[in-house]
């Protein structure tokens, strides 16, 4: 494949519509194999990476925490993530994350796969992994997560079947880690 | 679950960054259920639903687009997805989406899951199907769609075991559908 020889959309123009730490959103002027122009290509760029993680315990259940999230305005079923701070690496940020959002440290902790959340306009990039808990006390970011639960794969799956949750990266973080980890 | 009464993150203002009919930004005022302020919460609103289709044929292989994807400058292996457009219903777009990336009818169309791309900060909302084909012709989106393989299922986890696509959305699709359809 690496000699595929396609012509790819090309920028021609940019303009900034906000930028940020969080996110910017630019709108190019972007020309079409085709030849075609697109004055208005809207691009959400991300500053940060962010990480997944998916916790294993010994009696093969997965780590879900129940996230108070603001976009959806609801409460969610998810694995512990967040975005890659300044100097970071991403398995530091893993490990950061699992600490706030659950109170666990983590072992073993393995790279699975990275992937575009939304790849339409945006280039966010997530990057997966499992690991193991090492010792496990109380969740410490109490604004961002409910409670957490030991949810044994059946019900993880059960929960994933009847759409009990709709995070997307939850999901595929989960169902990769059931596939080609577990 | 339907009563548990716990406290989420609340608007308190909002600021319009950018409104189109593609993509919208807003930088909210939130407090936190602890009580801290966060004075900008960005949130992207898609305006749009999306749908997503893992197409099957009668040799259990899935219908694969080699997408131009311009956000991320390459070319990735995804399936057919889309947005909804005004007056359609998901499944319209699914039909529609799946003629123009792929040139095929569909027939058996069942919704799967909905999920989120990245809510952490977008309520971008994809819906997911999978279908048989009924009918194949030639790619209508020569812009957008550079090739189409049927590719037999040992194949396709491969690819994604690799990480040879990073596109997130049809990799969530393509696991879903291998779990809870295939």
């Amino acid at each position: 494949m690496e000699n595929e020889n396609i012509q790819l959309p090309e920028r021609l123009e940019r303009t900034t519509i906000y930028e940020s730490d969080y996110v910017c959103l630019y709108a190019d002027k972007v020309r079409l194999p085709s030849g075609a122009i697109i004055d208005k290509y809207h691009q959400i760029h991300y500053p940060h990476d962010a990480v997944v993680v998916v916790i294993y315990n010994d009696k093969d259940e997965i780590l879900m925490i129940r996230e108070k999230r603001y976009t959806v305005g609801r409460l969610e079923w998810e694995v512990p993530a967040g975005r890659v701070e300044d100097g970071e690496e991403p398995e530091e940020a893993a490990r950061r994350e699992a600490m706030e959002e659950t109170g666990c440290t983590i072992k073993d902790l393995k790279f699975l796969c990275s992937y575009n959340s939304a790849n339409g306009m945006s280039d966010h990039l997530l990057h997966l992994y499992a690991a193991k808990v090492d010792s496990e006390s109380t969740i410490q970011d109490v604004d961002e997560v409910a409670y957490k639960v030991w949810m044994p794969i059946p019900e993880v799956k059960e929960l994933l079947r009847t759409n009990g949750t709709k995070d997307g990266v939850s999901m595929m973080a989960i169902l990769y880690a059931l596939e080609f980890y577990h």
